[in-house]
This record gives C-alpha cells, structure tokens and sequence, in this order.
C-alpha cells in the first residue's frame, strides 16, 4: 500500500518534496493557504515529472495521489512523514508545529525545510520536541540528493533512524548533523560565497555573468564530484593533506577574502545586481532556465551513475535497493523459462533524446545492451564472473526502429533466447512503450576469456542456464524481422 | 608550423599547462631545476593524454614535442607564449621575470600562474610591463577551462587580446579581469569556503568527508552548469532578483559564516583536517583519485557538451573552430564523389568504455550515428534545414563488431552510398583505427517531415548532393557484409 507523506506550505521547496514523494510512488497530502498553490506545485510535478524518473536506470513505481486539503490537522492524518516549508519567521514556524503535533500520528517524522533555523529553536514549547527535525533539502529537491538532517539534543533516537531510512528510499543523502549550528553546514558555504560575491560586484571587480563563468568552468565542475577537501587531497599530490595544508597555510592571514566586513544591503547594490543578472539571462524565461539546468543535472547525475561515484552512486544504491524483489533483480531459477524474459523496465531520460525531439538511435542500441547485461546476469554472467575473466562480447547487431519514443516515456524490453550452445547466443529483443512496439534488437555474442580476448566456452552454470532459456523459448513463434537483411523486401 | 610554449617551473601546474599545450599541437620547452620535473611533467602528460582528448567530437592535432632545456634563455628562444608556475614568493617571480625578458621575444606573452599576486605586483621593475599578465588557470589544468586573465593597468592592449585567442584556441576560457584584486576572483570564493570549512571541522559539527558531501550532492552539482547568481535566478521563480535578494538579505547581518573571523593555523588543525581526509579518501592513492576526477570530469562535461552549455558549449566552440578548413568542416561539392567521405576523426573518450574494458557496443553506434549526422550535414540536411522541418530518421541498422578498440584511440569513420534516391537514402559507414577495420555499419534512412512524422521527399538540392555520391560511389567495391543478416553463414 502507499506510504503517505503531509507537505506544510507549497512553493517552491514545498512543491519539489511533493513531486519527490509523489514520483517515488508516495501519496501527498497538501496544506498551503495559498489559493494559486495547487497551481504552483503542479508547475513543479510538471518539472519533476520530466526529469526525475529518468535518473535511474529502473522505472520508479506508479505515481502516488496529490491531495490539498483546507486544514493541517486534516493534511497530516495518517502520514509517516510531515514536511513543513512556511515562511522563515519562528512564530509561524512554532504555531505550524502545535497544529500539527495536535493532530499527527504521534511516531510521524516532522521534518522542517528551514535554511536558517536549528532544531532547538523549532522545538521550544512543543509538546513532543523530539518528533521535530530539521530537514533541509536543496532546489531542485526532486533531483538534488542533499537533505540536512539535524536533530538537536532532544531528538528521538528511533525517529532519527527511521528518518534516515526515508529520505535514503527516496534516492536522497541524509546528512545527519550530531551538532546544531546557524544554517547547518551548506548554506553557510553559499553564504559565504554570496557575500564575497556581493562584495565584488559592488566594486566593479566582476559582474554577476563573470563570478558564474569563475565559478562553472573552474571549481564549480570539481566540486560537484569531489567537494572542497578530496579535490585538495589530490592538488596536494603525494605529499598529502598535509604539504597540501602547509602551503596555503599562510594565506589564511591573508586579504583573499572581504568577509571579515559584510557588504551594506542598499538599493543600490541590488539594481546592480539585478540589472546584471538581467543581461546575463534575460534572454531566457524562468521555465526555460529550470528546463535547462534540470537537463544539465540530469546528464551530469547519469555520467556519474556510469562511473559509480558522488550523486551516481547514490543513485545506484537507490536503483539496487528498487530492483530487489522484483522481475528485475531474479536470478535465471526464479524465472519461468517458457516465456520472454523482461530485462528491462526503464524511463527514457532528459538526456537521451535529439535535435529530432525523439530519442536518439545509439540509445536504442544503449537500452538494449543494458538489457543484454541484464540477461547475461540472470544466467550468472555478473560482475563477480566478469571480474574473474568471462565475459560476452556481441559481434553483430541488428535494429528496426519502428515508432518514435520520447523522453519521459517508461519502455520494457523482453528477452527471447534464439540460439544458446557453446560459446554461442543469439538474442532477439523486443521494446515497448505498454503495447506499442518501439523496435527490435537482435544480437549474436560469443564468451569470450577476457585474458585472451578470444572466444571460450562459458561456465557449466551458466551454459545451463542459457540452454534451459533456449530450450524454453524454442516454442516460442519465431519472431517477425528475425535474420532480415537490410535492403530485403519488407 | 607548430606553434612554441615555453613552460617555466613544472610541478602539477606547469605540468597540466605543458599538457594543454602540446596536446593542442604545440611544441613546449620546459625549464626547471627540479631533477625530478621530466618524471613529473611525464606523469601529468600520462593523465591528460587519457582524458583530454576526447573530450570533443573531433580529434586534436597530432602531439607537440615536449623539450627540457636547463636555462630559461634557451627555453624561451622561439616561444609566443611564455607560462611561468615558479613557487608564489614575488622575490622568484621578479628575478625568474628577469631573466624570461633577457631573452624572449618582446611581443611573447607572458603568464603567470599565480593565485595571489596582483599583476602590478608582479610586474614591478620588469623591463616590459605590458608584457607580463596573470594567466591563473584551474587544476587539473588539461581539462577545466577556467583562466584569469588580469592583465592590469600596465598591460598591453594588443597583446591582451593575442591572449584571449589563444586560450580560447586552447578550448579555455579566459576571464578577462579589468580591475586587478588580490586572488582574482575564483580563490576568494576558494579562500571564503576554505575558511568556513576549517571552523566547521574545528568546532566538530562535520567531518570534511561530510562537508565534501554537503557540497557534492548538493550546491556544487549546481554551480557546475550555472554558477551562483543564475542557480539563484532561477530560485527566485518569476518574481525575479530582486525579490529573491529581498528574501535573502536580512541574512547578511545574521551570523550564517564565521567569516569575520579567521581560524588559528595549529598542527593540531592540520592533524585534524589529515586526519579525516585519510579516513575518507586514504583508500584510493592520489593517482587513482586523479583518474577517477579525471573519469567524472570527461563525462560531466561531454554531458554538458551534448547539452550546448557551460563548459560543455565551450567544447562545441572550440571543436567548430577545429573542423573549419578541414575535410570535417566541408560541405558536398567541396568534397570528392568518387570515393568514400571522411565523417569522423575522433578520439575515444574516457566514458565510452564499459566493465571489459573497450569501447562498449551503444558507442559504436553513437559514433556512426554521429557520421550519419556529419553525412547528412554534408549534403545539406544541416541544422537550419531541420528546424525549417525536414530531417533523416533512421528505420533500421546493422553493426558488424569486427575488433576492439580503448579509450585514447582515434577512430575515422569513412561513408559510402550504397542507395540514395527520393527518400531513400542507404549508407555503409566503415571504422577504423589507423588500417584496422574495427566495425561497419549498414544504416538505411528515410526522409520524414518533422511535422507530419512520415516520409516525405527531400529538398531538391539535397536530393541531388545525395544522388552526386550515389553515383559516384556505384563504381566502388561492393562492401564485404552488405546486406548480411545475423545467423547468415560468414
């Protein structure tokens, strides 16, 4: 059944936790006084929609319900997990919290998305002040995996944990912070570098399209993977850490930073800014603009799931976690042998589409391949067998494309084994979008020894495997398109 | 001719501009007293060598020689640009100055690495001022594309432009600073950040393995495509700027950064801060750690490159400038009709290799869909033609995986018509690695209206560009697996 979650104050932040929850298949009930909120948020699913679902390599399930409700007390009924994103003025954020602890399941998380507040502020004069926590996301929440968790003192040891499990299920990073400190730990980086930024704007030193341009063609890149102090371990070299912390030791005493003096918040200085940012992305609209960065994290989040690192990985312990006990992650005795096998069950993301608007002819082969990998593993063809030196290299491929599928799209393909003798296997691959058929693969591999890159035969396991599959599917109807030549009469 | 570098001071630094250079096509001579600067230059070159170029579409120019020369005379003889990375005390710089102006060419430009130094600084008692500039660039430096460039009030206007040109030929991007600051501008922000951070591990609220992951999976993803002010633009949804420097200004006065304090350099901070960079990264070594950077930076920034923006559209600039003049660059009646038509020289990038190791099968595909692309730009079906409506879709593929090919390798993609008539169009794509024949690929086309999805005829003049090659290429050899199908016997 559908785990449900409150959300307290729509808006930007309020709205992106709604399609987080909502797209990983969670049930969202809504308060928001606001009479354009359920406008507002709806623009934000729209976002979410398009961008999220694509990240991993796995379909999330179906789409949980989006409510709005009149009340608190009628919003947080039966939710696990209550998030509250009002205005950051302590007196709304107290007088939310009592109407919400009046009414919510006492064992219910209350996360707050406060940037400033900590936990033992939020918690004065509540009635159970452990149940409360900061929990502070980052735009976009739906795709940035960030969420600072910082329970204070007083918060409940059980309720931390189950917290932590949430967001984790939710592809997000629980940052569990042991000490409350003013604006936790990230924005006090953004802060910093806002006000240095402020500082250099104000005295021509740089506009706002230079600081940016400073920013994402140099540390920006590196930070994204790595962070401040891994990206210095390696300038460092093999002197390490600490050759890396002698030699720009000193600079500490040095005038590289205006931030022991705070710039004055004139009017001034934010026509200059405003101005600026208005030649520098002015051509674009707001939409347009989140459009493109969603995109831009979308390629990144995926180059990185390739190589298993930073948000990548995350996303693949995410993606783990989805396939299990599913079609998706069974072994070969698990799965009937007298019908196609699914080997995949994905959403085509942002990135896989063209200048055609559809998506782009290798990503075929891309979700095909990765449909080989999977059938490969379910006969136990898996990492651990490839690391030990086996391994199928394909040697010919054939593709009908046959309809066009777009981005967003959730496509299955199956799997029916032609051939599967010796160092032999012969695939036909079939991918839908429901009953539409998208196009065919087929593709004839052979083992091979990775030592000598030559054809061997597999393992005994695994030649079983794959014949049990062939004798299964050998009365199967022979598919439409099988062994066809290109120029051959249709 | 290839052009001439000169390198002064190697290390990580000298190293990565030696690097950027002679893999750009450029002769480098370096100078330095380090007995040890050829094994290291080695070792940075080793790293670039497997990352950068691959990074465009298009290969780079065959490789500069890298010379080592043991006085700065000889080095600088012949050299237009002159790269200084000598340690940051201004007595070397002045003196290294010296003896760089002795013997250089006066219309050379001189760079210098520096992170701190103002260029009035640098250029006190020089005998050409206007000669020396900061040229700051970003580590790793044969892959970001950030430079500084400050040239100061002293610098010379004609020569500042020379500049400009040539990082950009370099595909980097120089940010020209008119006003000289101390740290230029990026390590300020470096410097803020830094600052903060060493107080957060101080004070035990987070480890700088949990800071590095606030920044990683949070803002540093962010600013990696758009920077600080445009990520807050967008933040600030339709209501603009100003409305979002409205929200965040009182947070200037409130004490979010202990920035207008500044840490006490102790051997028991740095033991601290050593301490937990071991336990977070201790399990890679640097190279590893370097390769892995290196992995994350390639595919984020071909990600961006596919996307036209930041970085990556800094890519597709440099690349338009590299296929001018050339055969990649050329349209149909510029080219020869009697043989098959160069589509791609390309080298391998890092993130086109999969679990075994070689370029993994979807690559193949994404390579000759590529030439499929430059084919049909050659014949007219060009950018402006398929916003105008009209396009190529592919309806069906054949891929013949004949032998392996790793990252770093340069492949060529040569094109041959086999059918090209009314909507049809047939095309047999060959790959090779120097005479290795690596792949083919049979691809049958139609024309389609983009607004209809259906076929429809071609322009005229595409039509006949297409029939030119048709005609010309029905003289060459059949190709050996034209029309083949998948279980055929070899």
């Amino acid at each position: 059944m559908a785990r449900t979650a409150a959300v307290i104050g729509g808006g930007v932040i309020g709205g992106g936790w709604a399609a987080r929850f909502a797209l990983n298949g969670w049930n969202v009930r809504v308060y928001d006084p606001d009479p354009e909120a359920e406008r507002k948020i709806g623009e934000v699913m729209g976002n979410a929609r398009r961008s999220l679902p694509g990240l991993t390599d796995v379909a999330l399930p179906a789409e949980g319900a989006i409510s709005f409700h009149s009340s608190i007390a009628e919003a947080v009924e039966g939710a696990e997990w209550i998030q509250e994103s009002v205005p950051e003025r302590l007196d709304i954020k107290h007088s939310t919290f009592g109407a919400i602890q009046q009414a919510c399941d006492p064992d219910a998380v209350i996360g707050s998305s406060t940037s400033g507040f900590k936990p033992s502020e939020l918690q004065e004069g509540a009635a159970r002040p452990g149940q409360i926590m900061v929990a502070h996301p980052f735009n976009p929440v739906y795709l940035l995996p960030l969420v600072e968790l910082v329970p204070g003192d007083a918060g409940d040891a059980a309720l931390i944990e189950v917290a932590k499990a949430t967001l984790s299920s939710l592809g997000m990073y629980p940052l569990h912070l042991r000490k409350e400190i003013d604006a936790h730990v990230a924005d006090r980086f953004l802060e910093a570098v806002w006000r240095e930024a402020l500082w250099l704007v104000k005295d021509g030193i740089a506009t706002t399209e230079e600081i940016d341009n400073a920013i994402r063609y140099g540390f920006g890149i590196r930070w994204a993977q790595m962070g401040l102090f891994e990206t210095y371990r390696v300038a460092g070299g093999e002197a390490g850490m600490k050759h890396f912390m002698a030699q720009f030791g000193p600079a500490l005493k040095w005038p590289w930073t205006k931030l022991m003096d705070v710039p004055e918040f004139t009017d001034e200085l934010v026509d200059l800014i405003a101005g600026q940012s208005d030649a520098q992305s002015g051509a674009y609209s707001i939409r347009e603009l989140e459009r493109i960065r969603d995109n831009n994290l979308v390629t990144m989040m995926r180059g990185l799931k390739a190589q298993d690192w930073g948000a990548g990985a995350l996303l693949n312990a995410q993606e783990k976690l989805m396939r299990a006990g599913t079609a998706l992650g069974a072994r070969a005795a698990e799965l009937p042998a007298d019908k196609p096998v699914l080997t995949a069950r994905r959403t085509v993301p942002l990135d896989w589409t063209d200048y055609n608007g559809h998506m782009t002819e290798s990503r075929y082969l891309h979700a095909f391949a990765d449909a080989t990998d999977r059938f490969m593993e379910i006969i136990g063809c898996d990492a651990e067998y490839i690391r030990a030196g086996g391994s199928y290299f394909t040697a010919e491929t054939h593709i009908q494309h046959l309809d066009e599928v777009h981005a967003g799209a959730v496509i299955e393909i199956t799997t029916q084994v032609i051939l599967g003798e010796g160092k032999k296997m012969h695939l036909w691959h079939e991918m839908r979008e429901a009953e539409r058929l998208l196009a065919t693969g087929e593709h004839f591999l052979l083992h091979v020894s990775l030592e000598t890159r030559k054809p061997a035969p597999p393992s005994a396991e695994i030649e079983a495997a794959l014949v049990r599959f062939a004798q299964g599917h050998a009365g199967l109807p022979r598919p439409e398109g099988l062994g066809r030549a290109i120029g051959a009469a249709r």
